[in-house]
């Protein structure tokens, strides 16, 4: 399905076509897919270089593993999420490692690394879709995330499938025009409010 | 000057050769080019589509601003941020917009979009080199920044330059080769700690 955005000016097509599936088709990235779409990620840049993110990646062909995350999901979650191939979770180190002190930039990096992540898997016929709608205290529990790491997000990685399989009102979700405020609402130039495009 | 990424795994051009320059040659993007750069921004996902980014730009063809905007970094960063044709900030709304309740995930997407505006900016032979160091309180005067926006990160725009018109310390971060973790220590299957590749 093609939901190409409608972009005001040229960008990547990797960007112009990205969007979040909520339909899967029940293709799984091979190992070493799924290496290039976390080295991705890696070569983000990050504040003194700190890399705060971590991933806790579940496949289906580990089903004990996925279920578990499966279960850290929100209930409207889960009804989609169940269908695709890859299920993780973005975790973001509280405090730099070279001094111990708090990071108060750690979950920006956290989203350049995400960023990173998702337009590789984009490049590689892979959709990304990120969630905030988890329990991070179940993630914590069932994956044994340490102390001074936050549960930031859930995401699944697979290939973009049949709307047709989901309930009626998410159907009508994952259809729909793809929808962002103009430019002139959130770039400005000299001031705030003052429009730059 | 190339100082692509030693990559474990392949990963897009783009990512592999993105870096963040302190020298820069001293080209200005056109104001369609930044347009294209900002809307790169634009098509990223964020939480509830809240898109709770906002940019602040200034370039140096209008002095002033940019005058104003360099004001507003700690001097070590002012040594070489003054010799890059655009200094702009990343502004996080605070509250979503649909029910005025705080938005957790705001830095993150702000992340997210901002990935998307480095990458963007890298196809086009721009660089972008996002920064901690600058006074938050005095961007908030300098530009009228209102409550329930967070000041997250100043950042240049602008062709990496000559590293030898930088001072002696800078030159040599500024060619010194790229490290990262490897993914062993950060991205995890099954249980935290557990390295997946």
């Amino acid at each position: 399905m093609e939901r190409r955005a409608k972009t005001t000016h040229p960008v990547l097509e990797i960007i112009a076509r990205r969007w979040s599936p909520r339909a899967f088709a029940p293709d799984l990235p091979s190992k070493d897919e799924l290496a290039s779409i976390f080295e991705a990620a890696r070569w983000a840049p990050s504040c003194f270089n700190g890399q705060p993110w971590r991933f806790i990646v579940t496949t289906k062909d580990d089903a004990g593993s996925f279920q578990k995350a499966l279960s850290c999901l929100r209930e409207q979650n889960i009804i989609w999420a169940q269908n695709a191939p890859v299920l993780a979770f973005l975790v973001a180190g509280e405090n730099f490692e070279h001094n111990g002190k708090p990071n108060p930039w750690s979950d920006l990096d956290c989203g350049l690394a995400m960023g990173q992540l998702i337009l590789q898997a984009e490049s590689m016929g892979w959709s990304a879709h990120v969630m905030a709608g988890f329990h991070p205290d179940k993630v914590r529990e069932a994956f044994k995330v340490p102390e001074g790491f936050d549960l930031l997000a859930a995401f699944v990685i697979g290939k973009a499938g049949d709307p047709e399989t989901l309930p009626e009102d998410l159907k009508e979700r994952e259809t729909a025009s793809r929808e962002r405020k103009p430019l002139s609402g959130t770039v400005f130039s000299g001031n705030w409010g003052r429009s730059m495009f």
